[in-house]
């Protein structure tokens, strides 16, 4: 009964297999290997399109890099209150982007809210240099409380960023679950609908380290191998995350992971539904769930084995929380089974 | 016939099996599992010290983290001219350590000589702020150019080092190489030899990615949580590098390997010494080996399939080249086969 | 009718005199003069304190230094949501800190809110490193929207600092003109507060370029050498920074002036709660007024010779605007003549 | 008798005139004043050029920005072993590029030799990006030992430079004793010359705080409004910075100031020809004077009264030092009378 977290799950079978098949043999290193190409040639087919690919070591290099790229000193970027980037990550994207600056835009669901997108970038005019300059719009997707963007919300988004000069980045930590979720192609959630850089994530999915940056807009592709290799994060060894990627883009593997891990987020939702000790916090419609519990209650299931996380209430959310109750957030991954999430409702019946 | 680095190797079947072995299950993330506590307590035993463990992406992260974990602006740091850190790490250790500088020391066999670190040292008096202040020395072992530092030469540096409050730290790229070359114990090597941080590389001996930087010295470890979330090199499923270590710390796994690819690189040397077209650069101890070739040998070998650099001449080397002679570095790792070393001893005979 | 800010006047006579005295004449560089040290005594003696005094080029410079002062990576910095910090930077407290980060917090009259900061500070607990630590709290005296922290009120967000591990810091753009409204001391306003660090600024009184950093916690002044000359803040010729505090701090200059510009403040909300064209926004007690008119009133009054700014509607403002209706900021400064404010004035009555 | 360094002295008469002719009245903040247009007009017209100005705190300030203009990750800069970039700056360049890294060239006189130059290159190939990459060469005009490049030989580093995609910088804080030693036009010893930034130091030649960076090269202008408001060097009152220049460019004071100092360093080099107690270490031509003497004869003129600095012999020092001989620097300035250079060498007599 592991909800803590999708990143505690460990790595699918045939991530582990792709990385056994790679094991033996010479390669060359830092990228230049013929696996490496083979998989950026994966990734272009995926995304039906020309991309740049930058393996790094973790979600957190990945979006701090794409503000990086623009290499725009004094760079504000505008993201979700609570997105990871300006809550989780410890001031790697000012860090790596040599003092960039997050400005926090309010909306429902973790989504970025077109009025108040407007309203902060409206106290950025070009002309002040003051005051940093518009860089980038990054929306997460899935976001930080289980929504899914719509890829017209994004295409919303991404208008208004490209009209102030503004690049748009996605983190796409959950990338995976909201392809599943929306039944979109890869295309169709990104490029199309005016992404120009992605996190594409594939360790909550599956993989065991397998996290990348996808430019789709060349002109931002041009600094990335020195900003990646000036933050540490080129490895040497890079086939193997490669393997791990030629694997998840094969057979849709990525969309089986997905398509499991949300079934399992919507039976436990389907569950709560019905619960006498809990009850759906929002709804949500991938992997993530949240619900209200006492804390008496949500104490006592973890004393009978089930893991999981209190949040703290977003500054969105409009319900009414009685004093003794607390939000939690459940995740499901590839690994959860049905057993795991019967055996967690049957706890809060 | 490969030859161009240890990281073009794979993995060890061990390390494998144990990235295999560690595939199912969940684990807490960011390094607070179990199995993450279980090889810190590896490595306590491995040093025969309590040691702070930061496992980060690659060496240069290690290397730099190391630069910046004692947060001195305008740090200093002296390291060998020709040291991976000054010369291939596309200014990472500048960067991560907010303008650190690097001051090259000379020496033969890629060894910091004692009194040309003094004469450098000399230049940065404590009392004189504008030419920042003595930091770190940096001791890299085994050398780029095949070496090995004796204890006793690492207690000269490091002596003087602490008699100039500075850190010692040394670059384990090739760390068991060196170990299994001088038939001494981790402790001795490092923290009994006044070594205080330590970039402790696997990969190059077996894992695919497991660098971690040890820290001996407790007062400079209390920053590197943080400075090492700030520049995204904490792994969520650090379970996997710990896996890698599991097994390589166990059973002298990483001594097996590093007396392999040691006795590989004995061998190309031995064979090199009877060989008609090339000679050997200089003496060298470990897995390394510099051989001195005309070009046109070299193409030739290409061609036949060998893999191996050109590298620039030391400023140190006191040999003569003829006018289409070069230095190449042949690099043995423990997937080298005796086979391949014979074959390409065939090919310069 | 120039009230465009304080910092589009000139400089005082006696400040002018001041450099000219020091005009001739050899003395050492780089802050190591007699008047130098002379100067950090007169410094002591108007803080009643032992403090270090680190002169910079900017306010911008000594608010950004304050933050990187405690050398802590991830460090998380509180500040008003106006805070010129936050707001007019360009991001140089992230840059100069290497990654900083400031939270924004809320309040009436762009003094932060104690409530609002405690529940801040509630969301970076020390125990989880992902979001940063809290390091810093600043406050603006005056604030950005003209209004005066009390002591008893500068007291309490230090306590919750405090209590918290965390710096204070004052920007004191207007320091000066905070004394002058509070009538207390210097040693009251700051240490005798719980002001660890202060950007004590001479510029907008009367003088040409004077801003200094005044470390009252001594632990917190061991980098700021370092840390200045790092970022090229280090003056050659610092005395004649120096010259202008010698003649700034003496014979309450500094007060003289600042009285000034507040009555000059004073004088101008006086006459526009009479005017029949605007009315004042809120309340403020030193050198800053705003006031509400409508955009054609303020365009003819720039026509006539006015200058000052429009500025965007703080967050906390809970009056009512027309359609048509705009914020504007009024800046008294010492070279403000009562001449100046009634010519104003005449236009709007 | 001070001949410490040229920026121990203080202000010339007519920039103090400027400044307290400036010292009323109202003007625009942050550089956007008449006064900046007007003498950013005096920049062009003195250059022959439509050059971008930015003025700055201090020339470490000025280099380092000039390194960050190009905004490229990775960056190499190559300067003389000697450069004040490179002993000086505590780190500025490195942190405030971002993690620039400068690599030492040697030569004779502090002058960068073009074949060492040519070596250091090929040592940084555009294919390889662990090394960083080529982005800037930085010239000191004059050395610091008291050269001069002459235009042929900047237009030769120049050459190789552009060759090799890289920027040319001129750190001219002795800008103008250069041009009066070589008499030859602004234009002609910078942009005619190949030279694309330039520090122009006003400050050792008579201002008080003069300092600004000159792009000849639009390109590299674009991110300096940004970088420089990002590391707190734009003043609020540029006013004052300005009004300098103002007097300085006028009626050729700078000039003026130049001829004298380095008339008077010429004439205690012909003093020091005729000497008794000392000799000239190598031949100079501006300001600045390096002799020999012995610690004792040193010591004793400095108790009569004497100011000057030993020196740490070059690298590129050929000569013959006793052994207890030093080198010392003698450096004139603007303010530097015949009578104190007569009383000095009176004591060496």
């Amino acid at each position: 009964m592991i909800f803590a977290s999708d990143n505690w799950s460990g790595a699918a079978p045939e991530i582990a297999a792709a990385l056994a098949n790679h094991t033996p043999g010479f390669r060359a290193a830092y990228g230049t290997s013929d696996l490496d190409a083979s998989v950026e040639k994966q990734f272009c087919d995926f995304f039906e399109a020309d991309v740049s690919v930058f393996m790094v070591a973790t979600g957190t290099a990945a979006n701090s890099l794409a503000l990086a790229a623009s290499c725009k000193p004094g760079a504000i970027a505008f993201c979700h209150s609570e997105a990871h980037m300006v809550e989780d990550e410890c001031g790697a994207p000012e860090f790596l982007s040599s003092g960039g600056r997050l400005i926090r835009v309010s909306g429902e669901l973790g989504k970025i809210n077109r009025d108040s997108l407007l309203m902060e970038i409206a106290g950025y005019p070009s002309s002040f240099n003051h005051r940093g300059r518009s860089a980038m719009v990054s929306v997460t997707q899935i976001t930080e409380v289980g929504a899914s963007y719509s890829c017209e919300e994004i295409s919303t988004i991404a208008s208004i960023a490209h009209e102030n000069d503004m690049q748009v980045h996605m983190d796409g930590a959950r990338f995976a679950n909201a392809l599943a979720n929306l039944g979109v192609s890869p295309a169709k959630m990104t490029w199309k609908s005016g992404v120009d850089l992605l996190s594409f994530g594939g360790t909550k999915n599956g993989c065991w380290c397998a996290e990348t940056l996808i430019v789709f807009n060349k002109d931002l592709a041009s600094e990335l191998p020195f900003l990646r290799k000036r933050s540490g994060h080129l490895f040497s060894k890079n086939r193997f995350v490669s393997a791990q990627f030629e694997a998840y883009l094969s057979d849709n593997l990525w969309l089986e992971l997905a398509n499991h891990s949300n079934s399992m987020g919507q039976r436990l939702r389907d569950g709560v539904c019905d619960a006498g000790k809990a009850r759906l916090a929002w709804e949500t419609h991938a992997n993530m769930t949240f619900i209200i519990a006492k804390r008496s209650v949500a104490d006592s299931m973890m004393e009978q084995g089930a893991r999981f996380y209190e949040i703290r209430t977003p500054r969105s959310f409009d319900g009414v929380l009685d004093d003794d109750e607390k939000i939690y957030r459940l995740v499901a991954s590839f690994a959860t089974t049905a057993d795991d999430v019967d055996e967690f409702l049957e706890l809060i019946q």
